[in-house]
């Protein structure tokens, strides 16, 4: 038997795993298969070389297959899709029929964009935007077309908040529609109202509660019937969600979890002996919740690589598990979640509260001092910390951070209301949102 | 007796505390006496004034003396100064004479600024800045001085180094001297040299391990001489440290603590009954050494302030205590610190060990990713985190949030290194410069 490290994926995931087996093992071989033309790259990148602010799509790539082989002696090969596992001969075969020996299997696989069941929907011009080769066509979609344009994106996640940006940017118009009762169902109304109307102000038009139909050919554009409506547009971007690419494991008879992710445990094995999964394609172990959840995030792909990659490597591992925390940005306006709201946790059995709460990313008197919008959400008989939500402006993906933390550490709202926080008028208030939230969410702020 | 709640100083912790006090009971008598003009002004706030940021030095004051007069009946006199305390009697008497009843009294006193022992340092022109009258003298000198002219700024502490910053803005030329071998003593040597990098860059002339030695009148001018070295200089700033005001305490028979500050419970009580003491006057309680300490800060001074209040109106306070977390900013550079060094943690029995480590704020791809260095310190038999420091560009203060909270809730570094962070390209990086720091403490960065 082949005692080779084979990881299938070349993403984050993947190629952490590849380069943490690495390290915890100088020796072994190592193969990474990528069934497309790139590895480690930054997907939640592309918005920002679509609208221009990063310049060479190649700086979106941490590290390119030649670096990996000369430097890390990682086995990359590019176009090379596994096809078949046999996880009794420890072996996958190749869709150019090569059969790979393997001691170790790690499936980073993925997850693929899912399109809505409606007519139309496969048609040119209607695009998913998750690697970099979709980056690439719709890069040279939006240049084949004449200056201007007008782009519907369907789907208010991260992935359709950011490309409205970018496509702005390009000079295209941005309609915006989404399911949900909200422009951004994953945050809560009050934070999420102050993203749809920086978005609102951006000149993008929003719908809300209103369905994509049907998309049909009209002439060189698409026409969209969203909730009755007909619009031509130059181009649909769906950002409907994804489904992890857990087939291969599924075949391999790896059992499947939650969401149809593969299941893991904490080292990242699956249930087949010397098959491992990690990110996108897999379960992940939730600190709050305390079982599987699947919320596939770049972060947690990265995080979960590592630890099946050295647990694969015989090093041993133990992921830590997530908290599903997000950060995104639309303008002057971030925003972002960490731990859960008040449905999940009811759904868990806590007794959820809520507060929010309207701070200043720096001292109120200071020039250009955002409001920086805190939603917490603990467990009334406990005080536990769950969740936090933030919106606004100054340095709310760190101050995100500081909830995570919070969270993770099993701190109560109190806990987090009497933190020690540092304060300079130009950088950070005297009481932090953060902070501030907390204490009113104990009665202890005016 | 009389019942009322009296608070002698009307800054930070005076203003907290009769708030708070006002919040807890909606009908005790409240007196704030205030020797000065200001009440509840934001100290912190004046270099920005100076700058010229803020455009009216009125904006730094939360609210005035009406302002707690009319909507909160709280009784504030200004250039009311207690003179004398009879604690067994429970009154205090004016400068003016007059004697005024208490149920509860609260030291709010604050802390005034040093000046070194050194000849000419009483002469006009050199000046100390610690509340609005000092600013306003500042501002005046620098009105009264044609364009230009030369600072001579004595310590690297916030102040001088803010100071720096704001005198800069105002067309002065500025020399720094610090007595320490470092510009910026507070930091430890990586993290500061950003900041003495940032200060150079600017134009700020630096000189370390160089003592004030004497000022002359040189005509309209005043002539330092540094380490040997006279020089002519149209406005000298001392920022060499302060001392609490804790002599009406002391007079009133409160015991006095670290530095001479006065000792006082995690309540605020001090060792005579019926007296309280809060900010920059008293001790508090330090998280990590688990005893009293003098660190005086603004924030440390609200906090205890609120809990000084409350418990003295009877409804009973609990200070969490502090870990000394300060943040400051010379142009791009943001830097601060909390917890303790390696130095405090051995002193206090610790095994302490340090890593550093740059990160970026941001994606490194995008433009304007700056570096952000963390400097972590943590016991290395427990792993327990004691303390940070982060200097650079990109959410510092934020980030030393993230380390607070960590440090209060006990974490070890480990755990602060498998915190689940979110990440946008362009808010903050796939791994967070804390998170990073953290896993390189544990081998887990490449």
């Amino acid at each position: 038997m082949s005692d080779r490290l084979l990881v299938v994926g070349g993403d984050a995931a993947g190629m952490s795993a590849a380069a943490e087996a690495r390290r915890a093992d100088p020796d072994r071989a190592i193969t990474v298969l990528e069934r497309g033309e790139d590895v480690a790259y930054a997907a939640c990148g592309i918005p920002y070389w679509i609208s221009g602010d990063v310049a060479d799509i190649d700086d979106l790539v941490a590290h390119d297959a030649a670096y990996f082989r000369d430097r890390r002696r990682i086995d990359v090969r590019l176009d090379a899709e596994a096809r078949a596992v046999d996880p009794d001969a420890r072996t996958v075969t190749l869709a150019d029929g090569e059969v790979l020996g393997y001691g170790a299997l790690v499936m980073a696989t993925g997850a693929r964009a899912l399109r809505p069941e409606v007519p139309g929907v496969s048609l040119p011009g209607v695009l998913t935007v998750r690697d970099l080769a979709d980056a690439r066509r719709l890069d040279a979609l939006l240049r084949s077309r004449a200056a201007g344009g007008r782009a519907l994106l369907v789907g208010g996640g991260a992935i359709g908040v950011e490309l409205a940006e970018a496509l702005l940017a390009r000079g295209i118009e941005v309609d915006l529609v989404e399911l949900l009762p909200r422009a951004v169902p994953a945050l809560a109304a009050e934070p999420g109202e102050l993203v749809a109307a920086e978005m609102a102000r951006a000149g993008v038009s929003i719908r809300t509660g209103a369905g994509l139909e049907r998309i049909d050919a009209a002439g060189e554009r698409l026409a969209a019937t969203v909730a009755g409506a007909r619009s031509e547009y130059d181009l649909v971007v769906l950002g409907t969600g994804v489904a992890p690419n857990a087939e291969l494991a599924a075949s391999a008879g790896c059992e499947l979890g939650e969401r149809g992710a593969i299941a893991v445990d904490r080292r990242g094995r699956t249930s087949v002996a010397g098959i491992w999964a990690a990110g996108d394609c897999a379960t992940a172990h939730h600190r709050v919740l305390e079982r599987p959840v699947w919320i596939p995030l770049a972060t947690t792909a990265n995080a979960q690589g590592r630890v099946a990659g050295r647990d694969a490597a015989g090093a041993g591992g133990r992921f830590a598990g997530v908290l599903g925390s997000w950060v995104s940005k639309f303008g002057e306006v971030a925003f972002g979640a960490t731990g859960i709201d008040v449905d999940a946790a009811r759904e868990a059995g806590f007794a959820p509260r809520a507060v929010v709460r309207d701070g200043r990313g720096r001292s109120g008197y200071m020039p250009g001092a955002g409001r920086v919008r805190v939603r917490l959400v603990w467990d009334e008989p406990t005080g536990r910390l769950l969740g936090g939500q933030i919106a606004g402006a100054g340095a709310v993906s760190s101050r995100l951070h500081v909830v995570s933390t919070a969270i993770s550490a099993g701190m109560t709202i109190r806990e987090l209301a009497e933190c020690d926080f540092g304060y300079a008028p130009p950088v950070t208030p005297l009481r932090d949102p953060v902070e501030l939230a907390a204490a009113a969410a104990i009665g202890d702020a005016p």
